[in-house]
């Protein structure tokens, strides 16, 4: 909050602009492009073929909201993130581009799954899926390092919210890896762990 | 209008900037992966081939032009909604985010008509189609409610503007939900009731 | 020019941002979805086999350069008019969704060209390259008809930039159907057409 | 820095805006596409099948990140560049279509790398790769050129700035033709070459 009511004060210009319009960019095309996982059926027998082909296709669809929903908790972080940022440095960016680069993974692993989640794969797939939010929310504790250093942190940023940030973000790698150790034992509450998560954080987001 | 004229006043300043752009970003992204559906047709009598089957692709045509403008109109809309609205919170960002993610659907469903308009499945994959739309314009009104909260909605918005789209907003479920109905008797019929329902949108929009 | 030198003074506030930001979207998206339509070659005698593939599919390099500066040159024109406009009503947003469509059909078109420009089916994938050029030159005709109505064009717009526009876009249309014509006769002809009309957009384009 | 130090003075107002917003768009929407060549593999015997598949795709996975962070690279500098110009032209525009228009090929020559790399046919795989880098650079050039004319370039912008940019830009194409020439020879050495640049712009890119 401190962003808003310093504004119009003596804060130094925000030179973040360009690089939050990118992010934002990536994330709305990696969130959409999701959807191109769902396939339309190819059925032969066709007037009762098409409505259980789709209905049959249900896995797609709970790793199509999963994702969805994951992905859309992230750009909310992203921009809890960059509203205490001031302004950028290479460290960032790179921290940054990792982040995005695993975003446009997620369509891929979503895809796998959505493939394999009812075969005997589904230990891979899903030990896939989870490691790739693994690496997402090691990705993101990059960024808040990279963010909350003096030179680039908002001067007048909250303390409090940077220490909530900085706490609440230890959860995420520990969590995801839990799912991912899971997958191989039970791929199905390995993806109940990554649909709770999602709908956890969203409960705990208490400002967007 | 209340956002125009109150501009440089005492209006709260509106945070909602990056969720527009956000939202703005995924419709566009969707509205144009329409086109994906149209198919490059593989003929092999070459010379006569190519030309009655692109005209024989008419059902491709005729979905991919009623999702195009029905997913313009639903943009219209949802700026509509927006301009009076002056800051978000969870409950609005999940409204949103269920909206977007339907959105991002329709490429899949208008695909499904594409495919199945013309053969026995046409009741199924329209029953789907129109489906996809009565879920959107739930989720219209539950955006609707989320942001016309007395802590959401600009303290300056006019009663009017408020009252008249909470007003129309209650006939998209219905209209929609008859569409839905018609189709496994008459896929045609229900095609027809989308295609006029854009229209009729559109003939009813005051202002953009 | 009238919108720069006017800006500060009394001019009332522009209203199109918005949907000038989605129509960029839409025209981003779309130019790029071009390159969607390179294909890997699949060849099997791999050593040799490759370059040459690479090499043999020249048509879908020409269709994609032609497509992309046309395309290109479409937004700065897009840009040009919305320059001189100060705010939208249904009439303009349905004449600029009408234009948005079909340059999201551009990808498709070009594709069937790229695929049939070296067979017998060339006249009929020309005749649809063409065809759809048209289209966008009598949708961006009707664009322009739209924005300069004493309503919606900026008052403070030069008479001389839209006197000059008026006049240019009227090129449009004949010239595309010209290449639309010839394209069943000498599909060659109709391409080497369209590929000079966007140099000959480009060296006429005065401003941007 | 310049840019920011003289904002607020008599600096001539920036009209490159939208350019910018465009080229970001088409950045941002091919460097999301790259993630589209990443395939669900294919595979019968699935238990132990899926992981090795994945596994065995690892040339993808490496061609999918050298593409990434490269295009990410040349983001950061076409905004180092466009942050010292104030208003555009028909050739620099025309120069900035160019270089858009390769990096969408980025993800057809990534894809036609990740197919092919482990074959006979990877010399002429990885020719085509280092060959797109190679007129990229150019094309960086060639904006650089028509960036740094004295109608287009900032009054305010700092002459150190822009002849290191002028300077740094002479290695882009040398060092990326090397990777081309020796591509035929050997296509592990020309793809680490492309590795290696990437982190060698990376770590001497000083400001973003």
């Amino acid at each position: 909050m401190a962003h808003e009511t310093a504004h119009g004060g003596k804060k130094p210009e925000k030179k973040t602009g360009r690089l939050e319009a990118f992010s934002d960019g990536v994330f709305a095309i990696a969130i959409t492009l999701l959807a191109l996982d769902l396939k339309v059926p190819h059925v032969t027998p066709l007037a009762p073929g098409l409505a259980s082909a789709l209905v049959a296709q249900w896995p797609s669809y709970f790793a199509f909201i999963t994702s969805f929903f994951t992905v859309l908790i992230m750009w909310v972080h992203h921009h809890l993130i960059f509203r205490l940022v001031h302004r950028t440095d290479v460290r960032l960016l790179f921290a940054n581009g990792f982040l995005l680069m695993l975003v446009t993974v997620v369509p891929f692993s979503t895809a796998v799954v959505a493939e394999y989640l009812r075969t005997p794969a589904a230990p891979s797939a899903v030990t896939l899926y989870a490691g790739v939010f693994v690496l997402i929310s090691i990705a993101f504790y990059l960024v808040l390092m990279a963010a909350f250093r003096p030179s680039i942190l908002d001067p007048h940023a909250s303390e409090g919210a940077v220490a909530r940030l900085r706490r609440d973000y230890r959860w995420g790698p520990p969590l995801y890896l839990a799912a991912a150790i899971a997958a191989p034992f039970s791929p199905w509450l390995a993806m109940g762990i990554c649909a709770a998560l999602w709908i956890f954080w969203a409960l705990t987001t208490r400002e967007c």
